[in-house]
């Protein structure tokens, strides 16, 4: 029997949901054939389905809501055809947790620090070159960004949710066991906490316990904040 | 000889580099022995490796600059011990990216579409369904978000940033071919596409290429707006 694809459309006949395209790629890219049944929004021929909202896989007798859902059913009912939740080659989760951690997570937070960071300078670091670079480099003076630090963290925990997010899922952002990806964003977090700023609001507690759980490891390594080193 | 981590030291005696952070978690998750040499900011001590950031690791004589490329060589030299680059199990990356696309990237790109997709309802849709439960999530009416729609797409565009960068090096978020990694974001950047608005500004050359060569896949399904089904 021919997989059966519920997907939306509009009243000018396009078909722009997200989930539905998702979906659309997926069973392409496993080379499955599939009929469409186009619904208009919460559309009634939905009912068997015991919820109103398109993609809605029909294979046979299996009914699979959900996007995510039915990438990973399509995965493990076709396993020989070509994977879509296969860990991909090349590092590209750690490459894009990099650029993610770098960019909207990373600048926001180490601007107003810079000031915190100036302070504390080593006595033979070149204080005056640190200042000059950063102010040049932000178009505005140390002082200038620490006042602006509330809307930067801001910025900082609205970049984190996605992280949180999965952290309320699993353990870790790898999987159950911590990997560089972890470390990634851990050492970003690890910044403020050493120098004594938490920037994390209420709404991180997967983050937090996922912190917590990093400092613990090795001896509470990530703990010896201004020890000799072992 | 011993694996020696450069790190990053204040006057206080604190460490918070986020880079070294990275390392030092990495060197333990590999329980690699290491000394560590603390520096002062552009520490000269550091001039024998031809620039001025830590982390550096020297191992034997081999000299390492930068974080990534620090894991990347411990992975590469000492593969016997536990990996940091080893792509993890569970799909995590694809949940990863999942929650990304759904919350930074897609809430503020569907806000101010909601009036265009509103307009465009199938004549049997419940069109005032539709629009009461948007506006009362978003405490707006949909004229009011669609008016927003300049800031919305600020904050999507600024969003989608790391996904530029990493496709601005290589071709696909998977790597060098796609998989639901890819189709996740792309379906919902299929959504404005599809309602003939373009949320991506000049910045986003690398996403742009990645959406076209996308699209044309599978005998250009993705370009298909409006044709009957095939």
């Amino acid at each position: 029997m021919a997989i059966v694809l519920y997907d939306l459309i509009d009243k000018a006949g396009r078909r722009y949901s997200p989930y539905g395209w998702r979906v659309r790629m997926a069973l392409l890219h496993k080379q499955l054939k599939f009929d469409v049944e186009l619904c208009y929004h919460s559309d009634k021929k939905l009912a068997f389905t015991g919820q109103h909202l398109v993609p809605v896989l029909v294979d046979g007798e299996r009914i699979v809501c959900d996007s995510w859902n039915i990438a990973a059913y399509l995965d493990q009912k076709y396993p020989d055809r070509p994977l879509l939740l296969k860990e991909p080659a090349e590092h590209s989760f750690a490459k894009f947790v990099n650029k993610w951690t770098d960019t909207v997570v990373g600048r926001p937070l180490v601007r107003p620090l810079y000031l915190d960071i100036w302070k504390s300078l080593h006595p033979e670091a070149d204080a005056s070159a640190f200042r000059k670079q950063r102010e040049q480099r932000n178009s505005a003076t140390l002082e200038e960004l620490h006042a602006r630090r509330d809307n930067y963290f801001k910025d900082v925990n609205h970049a984190l949710g996605p992280a949180n997010a999965l952290l309320s899922e699993q353990g870790f952002i790898a999987g159950e066991q911590p990997a560089y990806v972890d470390y990634i964003l851990f050492g970003t977090l690890q910044m403020p906490f050493v120098l004594g700023i938490d920037p994390l609001d209420k709404s991180q507690g997967a983050l937090r316990r996922w912190r917590e759980q990093l400092q613990l490891r090795h001896d509470a390594w990530a703990k010896q904040l201004n020890e000799a080193e072992r």
